[in-house]
């Protein structure tokens, strides 16, 4: 059952380098750089997002995913989810209203997976970029790179899938859209949807907690996917795989990495999502269909690159 | 606020011919017909649309549509729905489970603008159309025509838009996603969205009441939307207007007319809408852009010819 | 029998004010501003182009087009030409080396419908803009507007189209690849190529001697002519009609006008011809579809607005 | 200097099993089987050509490449070509008109390279295939698989390139469109033209004769490309590589395999070429970029598999 999540609100990431990582997210990708604060993170955004920003980056020493969160609908069910979560026994952390500019509070608590997720219910609404409110246009025109339009969501890797399903469809009123199932039916993949995407955030099975696989963004079209490749391939960016097709979700697809090794993928098009809808399965014999419907063979690298 | 209603569920539509009718929808559309009933009305989906049907065909003296309806998640959300229908005003009838073949019990109520709507909960699932439900392909080989892939809104024209603005978001929990304001601030279109798309269903202002514009359906992608013009031009099917985009919406789409006289769309692409978002506000003064972003114009026809 | 005739090399177009123009042909089409001259001529081409340039501009009192001429393989075949365009008749004028900038001598002729054409042999090669020689990208990533990415054609009208088959077939060794027949055969449009390309110049029959239809530049595919269509729209540029498709050459295309009132058109995709290929032939009765494929009719502003 | 040589017109293939075979270039590539004959062999042609058949397939113990044949003009220019190749001191061969059905007599001949050419000016035309010859539509309604539209060029793998440049250039009149130069100028592989398609025929450098590398079929567009490498993975059709792009010639494409080995290419877009245009070089320290535009590295499968 819903509960109010609505959609990935922001992904904060780790980079080795805020000036190189610009020349990816923003340069490359093509999102909006919005802002910075005292402690020297860079808030972005893609052009079609109406809140304020969705990617945060923070110079470290490690590359990697701080934390994931999500916008819920108003404060009432904010507050309804963080009591839910206290009562599914999460250890919720809150973090003050303006810790990340122009964001309302955050509760923040670990998956079972152990990624940090936070739950918000307001952020300023700058509106889409580079259009006028009333009457707008079809799209802004002095846009760059790979023209991303807005954060899609993102992947990670961790341990305890059927903890995550748990807390994501009983706790936090998520979907389970899609999974891979092996022989015996354990899980070793799980999406889900809190809208009519085909994934909000999915996770891969892996032996090792919290790991970050990639953050994606969203595209228009198939002939976007291609002038994505082209970028990259202009701007020798290391390359992971496509473009393609994903069998899980159907989405069209390039994944590339970002300076600091973390994966960004570019995707477009795929399967929409309704709460009635059954559970998509795959089997992992299909494994490799289910992720590159194309080769319908995994490269090593996707599934043991992490960060 | 959201109460539950997810998507159109299906649409009734009067046509003088059902065979004329199937060639239109069935064989140029590419919707796959599922099933007929005693009464002879005809069942037709699109193909990832996991739901048994979506358009009702029924032969009639006169074309238009006999009532559109939407898909709630559960029985508790119907009856709920039915009591917020009562407190607010509207005459219920409930329409027993089984009159639509596969459907459970419908309630149908008026909307101000004199059409006829339905809210329901259940209906057989029986999966997107020639796929396995493990491990599915990306689509089905055997596909005709258009090969459109849902129903995804209809555009109806009517009287009293400020009362359907009341009734849909105060009542049924749908966004006004985007509207039309003459100089004065009345409203002159209103697009309602129960989901993350622009509209579900949509209102312009019009003297007489309960009057159909059109059935929309979904397409992939920009090529296929060329693809269906050509397709209407191989088959002499009377052309509205297209191919184009919507300045509202910023859809990309075609118009034409079913042998009876009812306009079609098939359409792709466009903005999306979530709950938190401020409703687009286009202006009269702007009227042909919102309406067709090329032309910039209006064509007569689009506004007077209505069933 | 081909002559060596290759491609239309460029094209001279009046215009009423040339900085007005270049904001049209420069920004918006997005044709690479390559040169200027002492009579304030601005030299353009499209990025693909390896000849230094395919558009001149010309500022006048009176909108149209002063030539068109077409690039042929070298000074013998050019020599042989020139001599086949006496023994045919025709009135040859040789316009000197450098009167265009980087352009060889040229020999100039009118054509029965009035035109006056160009053959030439040299110009100078400053080869596809932004991309470097060796290993060359796949594309320039500074293009702006609708990226055109060449002069491809233009269409001419004018009274002696039978006079023009003699001229290009017989003189000029082009093949008639597409022609509109009306009821007792005669020649209502005529569309030559000297290449594999459906036409590199056309022409309809019109009373008025010497009129410019459209100059014509090629994009890639039909996601570009929904692109230049979104930029015409945010530009406030005149539309004539579009984006659709023609049945003659079966394009994919747009048509608008330059501040001074010349018809430009980009388009993508459609036949290809060899010089094997049976004359494709259209009848007056289905001028509308031949013309306009999905409308099946033709706009009044399309037959009479010229320059 | 051009001689009259226009197109591809015909590849003979050796298959294992010619309904095996059948399955994959009608069905899947889409090809129309337009005939057979008494030894058995099947003739396809690609819907948009206009001579009666471009692909003819012989049931052999080992797949690979019998001969591939370029259409001329007219029978003076093949008679001119013919006693160019034997001053050339090409040892000539004449094939009998009817030796393939509705085919003239051929001249066959054998490249540097060691594979089998062949010439002919005379093929029955049977026009494009499913549509009318006046007033065509855009493309017929009943095509299969992937749609390709016309057999486009062969890649073969052979010891003499520059034996080839100068049968091709000297003799043939091709222009050497593209190449791939080692750092001491020798050539690693050819591309030839005798359009203004950027290859007819391509050559890569391997130590061993008459190797076939692929045969090529046009595609529309990207789109379509998508469409094909789906219609492989639910096939279960042996993949080699993409959807991706090359870096010479820029088209967009995907390789994949027939039950026999032998390698199959559709591909669409890519660089125009004319005679009078330099030729485009790579290095091959780009050898990687050169191939396969995205990856920018080959896969060892695409230099080593052969047929």
């Amino acid at each position: 059952m819903r509960k109010g999540v609505m959609r990935p609100g922001h992904i904060q990431i780790r980079v080795l380098d805020i000036e190189e990582a610009l020349k990816h997210y923003r340069d490359l990708i093509g999102l909006i750089e919005v802002d910075r604060d005292d402690v020297g993170r860079v808030y972005l955004k893609g052009w079609t997002e109406v809140d304020k920003f969705s990617i945060v980056l923070r110079e470290a020493d490690e590359p990697g995913m701080d934390f994931v969160s999500y916008k819920v609908i108003d404060n009432a069910a904010l507050d309804r989810l963080e009591q839910d979560l206290r009562d599914y026994g999460a250890e919720v952390t809150e973090i003050p209203a303006g810790e990340l500019k122009g964001c309302g509070r955050r509760i923040r608590f670990k998956a079972p997976t152990g990624h940090n997720l936070e739950l918000f219910a307001e952020k300023e609404q700058t509106g889409k970029w580079g259009l006028t409110d009333r009457n707008p246009e079809a799209w802004p025109r002095n846009l760059t790179g790979m023209r991303a339009t807005r954060f899609d969501h993102c992947l990670l890797y961790g341990d305890d899938l059927e903890g995550n399903v748990k807390l994501f469809t009983e706790v936090l009123g998520f979907d389970l859209a899609e999974q891979v199932l092996d022989p015996e039916g354990n899980k070793a993949a799980v999406f889900f949807s809190c809208s009519s995407k085909a994934h909000d955030v999915a996770f891969i099975g892996h032996p090792e907690k919290d790991k970050f696989h990639h953050a994606s963004f969203w595209l228009d079209n198939w002939q976007d996917v291609l002038r994505a490749a082209d970028l990259i391939s202009m701007t020798d960016t290391p390359l992971d795989i496509g473009p393609t097709r994903h069998g899980l979700t159907h989405g069209q697809t390039i994944y590339f990495f970002d300076p600091s090794g973390n994966r960004s993928e570019v995707f477009c098009g795929g399967d929409y999502h309704y709460p009635d809808h059954p559970t998509v399965t795959w089997d992992t014999g299909e494994l490799g269909k289910a992720i590159f419907y194309h080769t319908r063979e995994i490269n090593e690298r996707f599934l043991t690159v992490l960060t």
